[in-house]
């Protein structure tokens, strides 16, 4: 199974993956040597995600998940046809539809890095699902810069949510979104603090967990799924830029200690 | 004269260059397909300066000032080499001479990138000139998320700042730094609300000021100064990645409103 993003973000995404399918071997490549995404044109991510999955089929994955937000809302298109018929998932659709899944009202809200923002994949996926939905968006790209800080809590994380959310969340309960989508693979780690600025009457959507639902349809659907009995759960990661940093950073969003040696260094 | 940067915080160095210069014309360039550099390994950095060095020779820059700080600390020596006998000029080595003539203690605090603070290139260069400074630094990676967010004063912008330099400012007042110095080119625009935090028994340094001090230098060593009475003073723009982007965060570092066309978008 392949796992492709940007950075270490996409860490949250194969965690979520890893336990849904603990059968499964995942091999992992975070290009950290080119990130962050958000911020860059469509005509570049599209470049950078096509090379990176081209690495990771080279390498001989049966199924490819674009952990990153950005490249999923920009890109998801070129990669499936690309590689067809080895099966692409993103993460936008799979967070769309636990979105819709999750709103009374149909007011949604989308935090996402501008280029995500900007491209209007989430807003897309969630008005093909729920045409009646109502669905604001903000970029909130001091989120990635505090999560990859590792600063998750506290005053300073509070000020930076409440700047970002106070308008979208302010106006009267009736008309406030009640569901939030953490659309961007960083945000998972950020979760309680949000949770804490906005209150429990807001569901918060991360699309890792729908993501790996998804992803075990797709193998069952293509009988790709490995056989019960044999061994398996590898996880091997690889990045694009220094292992040291990958290990110190990544750790934080897969949940468990990392050291360099861990990391293989490739180039793209 | 060439101007590179990882983006669009050397803008801020270009400022001061052609308030300080005006006769002369400048060609800057910002990697912004691959920024961020602060983050990234010496191998990486030192391998996109000298891409986008060769790209700057190529259109027959004169003289190149390297206004990033991350790829001043890293790859200045291979530059100089790569480009001699075109003057290659830094920005670390201004910054350290403008810090050690403001300190009276011999104290100096730097705040910088990740890389630019492991390389310890500020301290070596303060340290050259005066073995006796004590030199205590920081990353504050997060500076330049506010920075480019253009999130330059306010609650968020101080909380941060706190939590940076608190405890590197927090001892009696003998003990702490009298000077700090602002080593990356993201952090001027942030240096009102820095003076705010830490009052004004602190000297804060930007090199963008005595960088422009020392290439007027060099231009006259090398009798590179453009005659009196010829046309000049034209700055043309580059970017690696969508001119949207870079006019539109730029201006905040350049300091004047730019719009798409003002930047031709290059690729190395």
């Amino acid at each position: 199974m392949g796992v492709f993003d940007s950075g270490v973000g996409g860490l949250t995404v194969l965690r979520a993956l890893a336990r849904a399918l603990p059968g499964e071997d995942f091999l992992y490549l975070g290009d950290t040597a080119r990130l962050p995404y958000g911020t860059k044109s469509p005509e570049s991510i599209r470049r950078y995600a096509l090379q990176a999955a081209a690495l990771l089929r080279e390498r001989g994955v049966k199924c490819l998940v674009v952990a990153c937000n950005t490249a999923s809302a920009v890109a998801l298109d070129e990669l499936a046809a690309e590689f067809a018929p080895v099966p692409v998932l993103g993460v936008v659709e799979p967070g769309a539809a636990a979105a819709c899944a999750a709103t009374r009202s149909g007011h949604i809200a989308v935090v996402a890095t501008e280029s995500t923002v900007r491209g209007g994949a989430y807003q897309s996926a969630i008005h093909r699902r729920r045409p009646d939905a109502t669905v604001a968006s903000r970029a909130c790209p001091l989120f990635v810069a505090l999560a990859e800080e590792g600063w998750t809590d506290g005053p300073v994380v509070e000020a930076v949510i409440h700047r970002y959310l106070d308008d979208l969340f302010a106006t009267d309960a009736a008309a406030h979104p009640d569901t939030l989508v953490l659309g961007c693979t960083h945000f998972p780690v950020l979760a309680p603090a949000i949770r804490k600025v906005l209150g429990n009457g807001v569901a918060i959507v991360d699309s890792a967990e729908t993501t790996a639902a998804a992803l075990a349809e797709v193998l069952d659907a293509a009988t790709l799924r490995r056989p019960a009995g044999e061994p398996g759960g590898r996880i091997e990661l690889m990045a694009t830029d220094s292992a040291e940093r990958f290990a110190r950073v990544g750790g934080t969003f897969l949940g468990r200690p990392l050291v360099p040696a861990d990391v293989e260094v490739v180039d793209l």
